[in-house]
């Protein structure tokens, strides 16, 4: 990758070759609008856009209403095309040797008008959510889970290589990175195996991270009208880092036989930048030994997104830890993947859906995306410091990151973090 | 009831005491826009606030504006009292001796730009849904279901009757009555207990019917903020009918662990008419023999919506078939009680959410809401004129309809209806 005339970190996540997209806001200006992060700053699209910084890309210019909206949804309906030409346009504008350095590097004005440091900014949820669906994609995961409640000889369901096991997840508790998360209260069965079962009403006491990939979709499909699996790549948006907070033990009582509910909609955290699915690096090679249905099967064999992911616990005394370091390359199922079985029975997928991939967990200890699996259920604490922790605590916060590609050209999602907050009395 | 001006049959379901309110367009206007269904008539509120048919009731007409908007979102947001006072206003505009009834009975112009009849309008989903949330509140529709799969003494799992189990439905494929619904392709498991599972790639071949009544949100709730029981009535915008188109055999395959996805998510159809909370009687008497949790103990106990449902089937030769009645009266939790329990943990409604009763069932043969319990499984067909069922078929059609309240001043949704189209090939 060229240089940029800004000055730009060898391991910043938002490299010239990253360009992932968002909404921001800044006390000069609380309105939210777009924008894309570099360095230690972000791009306004919305301050850049209306002084004329696309009139250059007649294409881009002419559709300059987008970066207005206060969504990214307007932007993303427009298709990958469009998102990669921006890209495109846009690390030609930040190189120092192209026709359009000039743009910014030597108008001081535009510059302070448009150019805003990371520091000064508030992130926003970049897309309105239609509907959230969650996979369960982490093969790992659901064998390491199914161990603890099954066994190791039933750990995975029989559909479980056959499609990608998915529930629909609640749209509107998803939350920007940075939101603290209530502890809840719910209804807790707190020992299964008394008769008759009478649960009891109290806060949370197995509060739980999940470590996920969530991908946002641009195209829409009608109702009635699946996705063939080798098109479905081109209704793909972008990744952002995801914790879908879970309470363990509502959960446990809650799910049978219709899924999660209560204990997952408490809150779901995404990090705030796209970062836009031609931006990723991919790589050849998810095993599945079962002969897939045509509709999941891929031409294209490179469908593994190459994403380093870790997970940092600092506990309200400072103490931190790294609690696990893994990669999104443990997925069973690929996006276009999910994409044609999400859509199979027609289901219409639209613009600015949210689809999570499920916990990402590796097959060695610490490589695991939960406490539920590093704790094998609760019942081997870790040290944090001077503190034990089997699962989450008031005060404790929760940072993944994630980043592929190398020093210079870092592809880097940033950060999504959580704090936990105690419960409130109730009423 | 006094009588109106208008025109309207004993036994019409959208009596003087109804107003039931709706999104509609016409060919004269093919903008979608708020209006109220009496008699054989909607009232095109658009044009009725347009030409100053509020200006009597100065806080009505100051907020008219929202009888401008392409869903009734914002007027849901006005809440209770508001939505209270418009139906009160409209039923003087319709009643025979008060001061408004000359407003339209007496201006032959005003009535022909604002009373359209219902033959000459098309529906749409009368609000922007966030998400959709499918409960399984129907107690009886539970154990039916529980005995085919699991006999009747675990036919009910422990936790249903300590909480209104439920999961996230699709938001996006809600669609309004009359909508055709194509019959979906998904992955099927034939034979059961065959080793090793294998499922086959079809279109779906238990094709059923949910019979359910749904409930729109008027007022939201902070994340992190629940509900509580006693104050959640507050929250109702009111009710309609609902279809919960449901895959049995991609179901089954699918739903373990994490409940159903793929077999919910190919439609689901509701009346086009929101009959407000306040319109819908109410009744003395859920029978839970649990001693409940406090949050979802009610103060109130007049908790049981009252309305007759009904189930035709019509075959494309023309067939028809009442394959259910039954009552809104056997449903375990109240509406109340479910809003308590979704926002237990903290989860935000927002108006415009639609919940989902689950399906209603009576204990007696003829009172099922779903082929699955009146053909035991697809076991014992039934005869729709020369025809067997087991589930459907298609060029089938189905409607619901209900009602409450008696003749000369009913309490009518209308109907939910939809046409069973044939799958389509495969890509």
């Amino acid at each position: 990758m060229a240089s940029s005339w800004l000055n730009i970190a060898a391991d910043a996540p938002f490299s010239l070759a990253n360009i992932p997209f968002g909404i921001i806001s800044t006390k000069r200006d609380p309105t939210p609008r777009p924008a894309i992060a570099i360095g230690d700053y972000a791009l306004d699209l919305k301050a850049f856009s209306s002084a004329n910084g696309f009139s250059e890309h007649a294409e881009i210019h002419q559709y300059r209403s987008v970066f207005a909206e206060k969504t990214l949804n307007a932007f993303a309906a427009l298709g990958q095309p469009f998102h990669r030409a921006t890209r495109a346009y846009i690390q030609e504008v930040f190189k120092s040797d192209t026709k359009y350095a000039a743009l910014l590097k030597d108008n001081v004005q535009f510059r302070d008008a448009a150019l805003v440091p990371l520091a000064d900014i508030t992130n926003h949820v970049p897309l309105a959510i239609g509907d959230y669906t969650d996979f369960y994609a982490g093969k790992n995961h659901a064998y390491n889970v199914g161990c603890l409640f099954r066994g190791p000889a039933n750990a995975l369901q029989p559909n479980y290589t056959h499609l990608p096991v998915a529930y629909h997840g609640r749209a509107s508790s998803v939350v920007v990175s940075g939101t603290p998360i209530r502890r809840p209260w719910g209804q807790i069965l707190r020992d299964p195996k008394a008769e008759p079962k009478v649960p009891s009403l109290a806060p949370c006491e197995k509060l739980d991270l999940e470590l996920e990939l969530g991908m946002f979709v641009c195209r829409s499909n009608e109702l009635g009208s699946p996705v063939p699996v080798n098109e479905a790549e081109g209704h793909i948006f972008g990744y952002v880092l995801m914790n879908d907070w879970s309470a363990r033990d509502i959960q446990a009582w809650e799910y049978i036989p219709l899924g999660p509910f209560t204990s997952k909609n408490l809150g779901t955290s995404i990090s705030p930048w796209v970062v836009l699915a031609d931006a990723v690096p991919k790589k050849v090679g998810i095993k599945n030994d079962n002969e897939l249905l045509p509709y999941l099967k891929e031409d294209l064999k490179e469908n593994v997104l190459n994403i380093n992911l870790e997970v940092d616990l600092t506990t309200a005394g400072g103490s931190k830890k790294t609690v696990s370091k893994t990669n999104s390359s443990n997925l069973l199922w690929s996006w276009p993947q999910m994409i044609a079985h999400h859509t199979i029975t027609g289901c219409n997928l639209q613009t600015g859906d949210l689809l999570g991939s499920g916990t990402i967990s590796g097959t060695e200890s610490g490589t695991e995306g939960s406490l539920l699996e590093i704790t094998g259920g609760g019942k081997a604490g870790i040290q944090v410091g001077g503190d034990e922790r089997k699962f989450l605590q008031d005060g404790d916060t929760l940072v993944i990151r994630g980043w592929a590609g190398e020093d210079g050209a870092r592809i880097g999602f940033g950060e999504v973090s959580g704090t936990i907050q105690a419960a409130l009395p109730l009423f």
